[in-house]
C-alpha cells in the first residue's frame, strides 16, 4: 500500500527535512516511526527537502507499507510515536503511482518578517525580525521581476546537483497584516513556482528585504537574474522566516 | 521619574509574574534589568500576576527611576539585558500618580483552543489542545451567564488573601478562526472584567469547555455561580493557553 501522508513541522529543533548521520531530521523521526510500525526499515519520500530551521504546514511525504492499515490508525500511530514538533495532519491511501516529489507539480512557500522596532516573543521562531520600517510598495514592484521563467542561479545556492536552473515563478504576493497575538505587523512573501532551488525563497526575500529597507532597487534585481551574478544579490535571508505552505499535485 | 512600561512576554519558561527565591520570573528578570540601569535597587509594579506559564500580549508594569532617561533608550537598555522571551514594546513617562495595578480599572483576557483532532507544533505553547469538535453555540449561551457582577468564589482559588470574590464580568465573547499558520480551527474566549481572581479565566474556560463538549450546561453553570460550590465546576484550563491581552486605564 501506498500512503500520503501530509504533515506540520517546526523546524526550529530539526537539522532540515533531510536524513543525515548524527542530526535530527524529519525524515528521519518519520522513518524511525513507520519502520516501528512496518517492523522493518521503509524508505520515505518528502516532496521538499526543507532546510534546518525551515518549518512546514503542509508538507507531503510518501511510504509504502506491506500492511493496509486505516489511515486514521496509522496517523494515530505516527504522532503516538514522534516528536511533538512534527505532525501528521492528514493520511490517505494513495494510487500506486503516487510520488510525493515526482507528482508535484509545484510548491507554495511563506516567508514572514515581523516589522517592528521591538522583536516579538511570540514570532521570535516564525518570523524575521526587521526593525526599519519596510516599504511594501518597492517590495511589490521588486517582486513583479521574479514572476516568470527565469535563470536562477543568481538567486540560488553554488552547489550544481541540479540540471537546470531555470524555474517559473507563477505568483508572488507582499502582503501585511496585524499579528493576532501581541501587536506589531507582520510582512508576508508568498510564493509560488514549478520547483525551487536551494536558498531560492529565501534570496528573494532577502533581494525584496533590501528592497524594502531601500538599500536596492527593480533594476540591480533586473540584472541579477540576467546575468546570474551572486554578487548582486543582497543577503539570503534567515531560515526561521520561512515555511512550506502547499505542495500543488 | 515615573515610567510606565508595556511589554510582552512568552510564559512558557516563566514560574509566572511575580517575584520569587529560585524561579525565572517576570517581575524578577525586569527588577534585575532595572536595577542595573539605576544602579541600585528598584521596585518594579505589575498590573496583573499572571500564573507560571500565562502569556501576555500587552501587560503593564511601572517603575520610578531617580534620573531621566529618554523613554525609547529605557526602552532599549531593558531590551538589551533580559531574555528574548519578554520585550518592553513601549515605555512611556507617566503622572507622578500613575499605578500599573491600582490605576487599572479592568483588564482584558483571550483563552486559546487549538480544536482538531492533531495536535499544531505551532500552537502548543499558546493554545491549550481539544480533539473533540466544540460547540460553539453552547459555549456562547453558557458564557453569557458570566456577564455581570456576580461572586465568583466556584470559579477561584480558594487561597483566601482577597475581601471580596465579587467582581464585574463586562465582556464575554466566544469567537473562532482558521490559523494563520498551518490549518486548524482556533476557539478564542475574551473576557473582561473590572478585576479578576486567582484561577478566574482558566475557571471560566474549564467551564465553558465542558458545555462546548456537552459534559454541561448552562444551568450547572448558573448553580455554580449562585452557590459558590468549586465541586460543580469544571477542571481548570491548563495555563499555556491564557494571554493577558489589555489592561485598562
Amino acid at each position: 500500500m501506498n500512503y500520503r501522508l501530509t504533515m506540520q513541522y517546526d523546524g526550529t529543533d530539526f537539522h532540515g527535512w533531510q536524513m543525515q548521520a548524527g542530526g535530527r531530521t524529519v525524515q528521519g523521526e518519520l522513518t524511525r516511526s513507520l519502520s516501528l510500525i512496518e517492523g522493518s526499515e521503509v524508505v520515505v519520500h518528502g516532496a521538499g527537502r526543507t532546510d534546518a530551521g525551515v518549518h512546514a504546514e503542509a508538507q507531503v511525504a510518501c511510504v509504502r507499507m506491506s500492511r493496509e492499515l486505516s489511515p486514521d490508525k496509522l496517523r494515530a500511530a505516527i504522532n503516538g510515536n514522534i516528536g511533538r514538533d512534527v505532525r501528521i495532519t492528514e493520511a490517505e491511501i494513495a494510487p500506486d503511482d503516487f510520488h510525493a516529489r515526482f507528482s508535484a507539480h509545484g510548491k507554495t512557500y511563506c516567508y514572514r518578517i515581523f516589522n517592528e522596532r521591538f522583536a516579538s516573543p511570540f514570532w521570535a521562531r516564525y518570523a524575521h525580525h526587521e526593525p526599519r520600517a519596510l516599504n511594501l510598495e518597492a517590495m511589490r514592484e521588486a517582486g513583479r521581476l521574479f514572476i516568470g521563467e527565469h535563470d536562477w542561479t543568481a538567486f540560488s545556492s553554488a552547489q550544481t546537483d541540479v540540471r537546470t536552473r531555470v524555474r517559473n515563478v507563477t505568483e508572488l504576493s507582499v502582503g501585511e497584516r496585524l499579528c493576532e497575538r501581541g501587536r506589531g505587523r507582520l510582512v508576508e512573501i508568498r510564493v509560488s513556482a514549478d520547483g525551487f532551488l536551494r536558498y531560492m525563497v529565501r534570496s528573494m526575500a532577502g533581494a525584496l528585504l533590501a528592497a524594502g529597507r531601500g538599500e536596492s532597487d527593480a533594476r540591480t534585481i533586473e540584472r541579477a537574474i540576467e546575468s546570474g551574478e551572486r554578487i548582486l544579490v543582497a543577503a539570503t535571508a534567515p531560515a526561521h522566516g520561512l515555511s512550506l505552505v502547499e505542495v500543488h499535485y
